[in-house]
């Protein structure tokens, strides 16, 4: 369990290193300040993250000498907008903290997004370090430079690239996220084997439970999630083409989300992404890409690890079907009018597909909901 | 008074044109439609300048075929803020606009500013068009992809650099500007003949009255003024190095909107940057950099402009100056507890100086203030 990997994502000037392992939070102080001489912090968190690990961290920072202002938001999706946007902007103003001190998030892709996207404007950018405390957060919403808050026309919608300067993915602060948590998160993970990795997904058909219960799998997976989300991002850091890639899943997911109103007791992002990664699938069988075996394969893994797969496994219930497409048409990946999906032909070969008729994903759900 | 110039602004990918011209309004609607065809656009503009050119603007659009979506702002340094940011990012969101699409300012700095922050944020980043309307942001703001709103904490502390797509800047629209609003855009362009050029200092000490009411000598030194900034620009993108030179004048400047609480019936930008750039003369001359015979010429050349010069001219009084010189240090281009200031040797020829002493700044204010 003290394996430590090291991933580093390339990109010009504005590399960095993600450094996973189960010592990471202790040791934040040792390593920002070796590598940040001098720097100053504002530490973004939320209320159940802070009742966790915040006194570790601080403890850390000060040992190592670096002043540290903490500022505890309440946990949830909703704090990703423009009032807890203003409030964190303020703080960090409030702090006089300069250009080239920092905003360090510590917690999960809510906290992730909403701090680095306030480091990203106060000052027009501030240093930036995420200490990522949700599997999801680790895997993917902290790797990539992707920041930004939900407006109510949507997830995301606004927001800036802005690359953090230092990752630090403490494996074993995952122990206190909640179980419904860690399988959110793990749809991101599978997620990296069914996009171009199959031989990935048939590891984690084998790894899944030893993962889940901490053992040097963990790192491991997280490694490979990482460095898969790396190359893809170094490859298109501005999202302009192969990077649509890890949005397998999403544009449903975002969709089932929005439709949900963002309320996580119903839906939170890696489960609608779990339920979009199987609509995917079933999708491009449905339009005679893909076999529905692979489709029930998909499903039974992320079943078997207890990840919603189906509509119907929203409680509550969803909108019209009007509305749920007027939903995805709203999505970001929209490109004048015509409608990109991630498509696949199979596990592990997914492709980009950006003329898809509104018409037919309308069909293919209707069909869905009734059957 | 046909006559156009075109100054390219050299960023490589980023790399964009300023047409400056008396017809540019007009002719928005062909030029937009020509170089980037089936765009759409929200256009930002505020009350006053709606009332005088919004129409001629959108009549040319619509000869064009491209669909706007005004959205007309109260004017003022105020309307640049995060609620006002909050309305405009709604607006283009509620347009449906996608990333391809625009952002287009019609206005001044405030409005340039406010809608390129936008434009910056709204989907990660969209095409942003400025079409300035004062003197002032033909000839500075509009230029260098700088945008922003101001905080309780200082001016312009939050924001993102965001380079416009085409910049369309139209000399005669600048007959409705007010005098006062005229001769504030004078102080940048006289900042750029003392910052490096004393040649072109001395050509607008004998020519500023035909600049002022029109003539050729308008497009003139609106086109050497904005290829003074695009050089500065260009060298220098995010702001690390000789961009600073661009803030003669501003770090006074900005300390005097503050301490006059951003209330444009007492201050408006230029007017503080025309008595901070006396003051940095005056500073320097102080500090036996200069001679107190350049502070003079450059004083009786605003002054014969009709600009405020002293700290006397303004009216209401100032704060004490242990409060200017919070002000001063707040301001964003401090580095580490050091005040950076922009100084010089005489007229064209200023430098960047990063190691002021704050106790240098007070007594020197105190003793001006005193005399
Ligand atoms: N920027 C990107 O590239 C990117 C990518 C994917 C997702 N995202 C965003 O990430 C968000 C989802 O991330 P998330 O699932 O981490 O959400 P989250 O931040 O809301 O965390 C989920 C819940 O787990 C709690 N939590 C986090 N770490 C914990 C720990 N160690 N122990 C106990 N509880 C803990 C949080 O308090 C929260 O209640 C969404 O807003 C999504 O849009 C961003
Ligand atoms: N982004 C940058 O690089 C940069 C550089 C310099 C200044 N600025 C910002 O610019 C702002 C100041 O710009 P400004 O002086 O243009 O302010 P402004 O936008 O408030 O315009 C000044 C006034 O003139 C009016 N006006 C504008 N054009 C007019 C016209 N053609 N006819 C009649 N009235 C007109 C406006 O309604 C307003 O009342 C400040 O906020 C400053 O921070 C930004
Ligand atoms: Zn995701
Ligand atoms: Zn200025």
């Amino acid at each position: 369990m003290s394996e430590t990997q090291i991933v580093e994502v390339p990109l010009g000037e504005r590399s960095y290193d993600i450094i996973i392992g189960a010592q990471a939070l202790a040791g934040a102080g040792g390593e920002i300040s070796r590598r940040m001489p001098g720097i100053r912090c504002a530490v973004v968190t939320d209320e159940t993250v802070a009742s966790f690990h915040l006194e570790t961290l601080i403890h850390s920072l000060d040992a190592a000498g670096i002043e540290a202002h903490p500022l505890v938001l309440k946990p949830g999706e909703k704090t990703k907008d423009f009032d807890n946007l203003m409030t964190v902007v303020d703080h960090v103003l409030s702090c006089r903290l300069e250009r080239g001190d920092a905003v360090l998030a510590l917690g999960g892709g809510v906290i992730g997004d909403l701090a680095g996207f306030a480091a990203g404007i106060v000052r027009r950018g501030m240093r930036f370090i995420q200490v990522p405390t949700s599997l999801l957060a680790q895997v993917d919403s902290s790797v990539g430079g992707k920041t930004g808050i939900n407006s109510r026309h949507g997830k995301n919608l606004v927001g800036v690239f802005h690359q953090p300067d230092l990752v630090l993915a403490d494996t074993a602060v995952l122990d206190t996220l909640s179980d419904r948590e860690f399988r959110a998160g793990y749809a991101e993970v599978a997620k990296y084997g069914l996009i171009d990795k199959p031989e990935f997904f048939a590891w984690l058909e084998r790894n899944w439970r030893q993962m889940f219960s901490g053992g040097p799998e963990r790192v491991q997976a997280i490694a490979v999630s990482c460095r898969a989300k790396a190359s893809v991002v170094a490859a298109d850091e501005r999202e302009g083409g192969v990077r649509a890639l890890l949005n397998l899943g999403h544009t449903f997911g975002h969709a089932l989300e929005a439709a949900t109103e963002f309320d996580s007791r119903r839906l939170v992002h890696g489960e609608g992404v779990a339920i979009g990664m199987v609509l995917a699938h079933r999708f491009s069988a449905w339009l005679n890409l893909a076999s529905y075996d692979d489709a029930d394969r998909v499903e039974r893994h992320l079943k078997d690890v207890g990840l919603p797969t189906r509509l119907s496994d929203i409680e509550g219930g969803l909108p019209a079907t009007d509305i749920l497409l007027e939903h995805i048409a709203q999505d970001k990946k929209v490109k004048r009018g015509k409608l990109t999906f991630i498509l696949t032909r199979g596990i592990g070969q997914s492709f980009i597909a950006d003329d898809v008729p509104g018409e037919e994903v309308h069909r293919f759900l209707e069909e869905t909901r009734s059957s």
